[in-house]
Order: C-alpha cells, then structure tokens, then sequence
C-alpha cells in the first residue's frame, strides 16, 4: 500500500465546537475530520492540527496533517469531506505533502488575531467573533504594550497554570493592536450602501494580531487580558514589560473570552 | 402630555427571527421592539418600519418611528433597548425626529443588497449571510441584466402571487451586480494575515445591489432568483427586459432564499 501525507486547510467557527482536539463529549474539528476521513479510508486514521485551539476559538485557516492510502485526488477528497462535515467545518484546501510533512512539528510561525468590540453595542453580525469591552480604551497604550512583545521573552506570566511545558521561552515577530470601523463585516469599504453617518453610533473593533514561532497554553488571551487592563489605565504599558521580566500567571491579567481569537494561518518551513 | 416621535435605527440579523412584522407565533422584530419600549413607556406602543423585511431577511440598518410620552434622552432609550433586546437585534441609533416622520410613508428610497456565493463551498463565516451557487455564473451576462432594470417599469412579474398592491410601477435607481472575494469578511484588506494565496481555494461572492423608491412584496428575491437563471445561461440578459415589458410571476425566475438579503439603508426626504 502506498502511504500518502496529505495537508488539509480548515476554517471554522469555533461558536459551538468544543475546540480542535478530541474529546469524551461535544464536536471537535479533529473528531469530525477524523470521522470524516475514516469514511473515505475505510479505516481509523489521525489527523494532526497546527495549533490545539480552544473550544469557542475560530480559525480562518488551521492547518492540518494526515496519511492516507485512499486514491482519490485532492480535490474530490475536499468534497466528500464538505458534504459530510457540518457548515461550521469548512475544508478549504488539500494537497499532496512530502512524507515528512507534520502540521504542527513543521510549522515555522502562526498568526492569531483577537478581535475586542469597544463601544456602547456590538452589531449582531460580529456578535460571536469579538469580546465586547464597553469602557473607552487608551489603544495607544495597548499599542505600546502589544510592541514590547516583540523578541525572544519568558511568557510564564502568559502560560496557563494547568500546563506545564518544557520551555516557556517563545519567540514573537509581530505584536500589534490596530483599529477599524465596526459594523463594517458585511460592507465592502467605500460602497454606497455603507450606513449613513451620523445615522449610526459606530462601536470601533480593535484587532490584536501576533506572530510568533509558538504559543503556549492560553497564551494569547493571556496576552489580551493584560493589554485590555493597560487600556482601562490600570496599569501602564511597562507593566507588560515587568511581566515578561519575573512574572508569574497570577500577576498578568484575566485570560480574555475565547470567542474572539482567530488561528489566521500557519507558515511552514 | 407632550408626544414626542423617534427615529430608531436598527441592525439584526434575521436567521432566527419571523421578520420584520408581529406574527401570531415567533420573535419579530416590530414585537421585541414594541415589547422593550412599552416597558419604558409604561403603555402600548405600535413601531412603524421603513420596509417588512421577510423571516430570514437581515438588516444592516432598518429604519423605524415611534411615538413616546417617556422623557428619556435617545442615548438612555438606546441603551434601555439594547440592554432587554436578544443580541441579535441592536439598536444603532435613536433620535428625535419631527411629528410629521413616519418610517414608512417618508422613505424617498431603500437600498437593498443580496449576496450570492459563487464557488465550490460557504465560509463558515459567511453561512447564514448568503446564498450559495454551485455552478459558475456569468457575472458580464447578470450585470448586463441588471442594468436593463434601472428607470421607471411594471415589476409585476417580481411581485409575490399573494401580493395586490395598488400599482406594481416602481423606479429604481441603481441595479447592479458587483465581485468581490469570499472568506474575506474577518479579513482587512491588504492585512499581512490574509490566508496564503494558493493554500486556500477562494469562493467568489457576487453582491447584488439595488436601490429604488419602493419595492413590492418578495421583488428583490425575484429579481435575484431570475438574474441567478440568467448567470446560468437559461435565459439571455434581455429576457428581463422581456419580463418588465409583460411578463407575469410565473414566467420569472424562482425567489432566491432570504438569508442573502440585506435591507441597507433608508433614506428620507
């Protein structure tokens, strides 16, 4: 039999999933891919993810690994795997990998993004992708913050207390906190449809993105939590700093809301 | 007492709902709003909308009147209501507005939008917002067709049977079908975290436009089920001219779904 290693990218929303990895109860992304895939292989089969997502997290483009000895071609693979998969599991690419190809031992970087809603309401088409904040927040500040991120730093203070790596020492490319006009998902920029001014009070989404070459356990909503607090003023900027310094998991913030946190995409080597 | 009218402006999404309008069983918008402000106001109170957007239907901004004695400034009124409404129905604005405003009677235009996903599969993100076609369509052949509808014409053969409105003459303004790419509705254009070219196979969405003094019963669900025939190569482009010059409900395309339908904007005299 010959063994093919296959990558699949997978987009989903996280609203009602338990999160990537298996579960005793619930609807996981690799439980239904697995389940899916066994269909087509006739046979139990793994499926290794790039990132072990939390349940209620979304992903615009996870990405993940399998062997297979089914002969189907990428493409008609994609499709039995979309008929089968619930709407909220997209499968939105395969294709044939070397054989040494493993999602996650492969992967170089990965770029999440967080989206917070600040202002007085958020618009029910973003409802179940951001983390409502209704007090005003100081985004020069976060920014501030968000950039002492960059560089190779101790996350303990952003590593969950229940897990316990080899290392919490990771390495972070990019760390920034943006903004843009809310109530805008459905709008293409510029069009003559886009709602009045003055018409509308506009809540203002904030997007937090970062890359780095891993995470740890809850690391980015760690993450956001403490820039959330340096944006209410509770503590300046350098706080984040001091916390990459000696910091444990009790000193940083709360670990933010999963349903705003997105796996945008993973790079590969 | 002193009467005072208020303009509400309103988004929700309308997977759940049973429409604009007050039914016998189900969640409508009318009967939430009616609901929260007659809690305010302590008295029945009657909602009147610019447009009776169907069950499925969403909007982006619904324009609404209401007649109030209650002497809450319009930021404490909006806030009152988002804080009793389902997240699923936010209201956007609320101002004073003069005696003589009716939602209804003093729209000047209404600008409608459907979304149409054209590609092998939907965005988990875009699932309850569009409607997907599988097979390719021809966008050069729907906008021709499109087009054909801007002026002064008989739309009786895009109004609902079960319709009989005084006249079926209506004016539109502006038709027009546009592209754009799909998966995108997260993605800020040009952002470095745009998912890969190449690792993602991207569905288009195909964003129909109209704007027009007033519509009848279902006729933008028409319009769009007739240009999809036409996208399709069942018909030529000037068969909706055709339709305009005498055709009936039966000779023309079928109602496209309602979860593709976008009530706008409003605009007012």
């Amino acid at each position: 039999v010959n063994l093919r290693t296959l990558e699949l990218t997978i987009s989903y929303d996280g609203t009602r999933l338990v999160g990537w990895q298996r579960q005793a109860e619930g609807e996981s992304v690799q439980g239904l891919l697995e389940e899916a895939l066994a269909h087509l292989e006739g046979a139990p089969v793994t499926v290794h993810g790039a990132g072990r997502t939390d349940a209620g997290v979304h992903a615009l483009a996870q990405v993940a690994s399998v062997q297979l000895t089914c002969e189907h071609p990428p493409e008609v693979l994609q499709r039995a795997l979309n008929a089968s998969l619930p709407w909220d599991v997209r499968v939105v690419n395969v294709r044939e990998a070397d054989a040494a190809f493993h999602a996650r031992f492969s992967a170089r970087a990965k770029t999440y993004r967080y989206v917070l809603c600040n202002g007085p309401f958020v618009s029910p088409f973003e409802h179940r992708y951001v983390w409502h904040v209704r007090e005003p927040l100081d985004l020069d500040a976060m920014q501030a913050a968000a950039q002492t991120l960059v560089g190779t730093h101790d996350f303990a203070a952003f590593c969950s207390s229940g897990s316990t790596p080899a290392t919490t020492v990771r390495t972070i490319v990019r760390s920034s906190m943006t903004t843009r006009a809310g109530s805008a998902l459905l709008l293409p920029p510029g069009a003559p449809g886009a709602v009045q001014a003055g018409r509308v009070d506009e809540s203002t989404l904030l997007v937090y993105e970062v890359i780095g070459n891993g995470f740890l356990r809850h690391m980015v909503r760690a993450i956001v939590g403490t820039l959330v607090d340096i944006g209410r003023g509770r503590h300046p900027p350098a706080w984040m700093a001091a916390l990459l310094e000696d910091g444990r998991r009790s000193d940083a913030g709360a670990t933010a809301p999963a349903q705003g946190l997105f796996l945008v995409r993973v790079d590969y080597y």
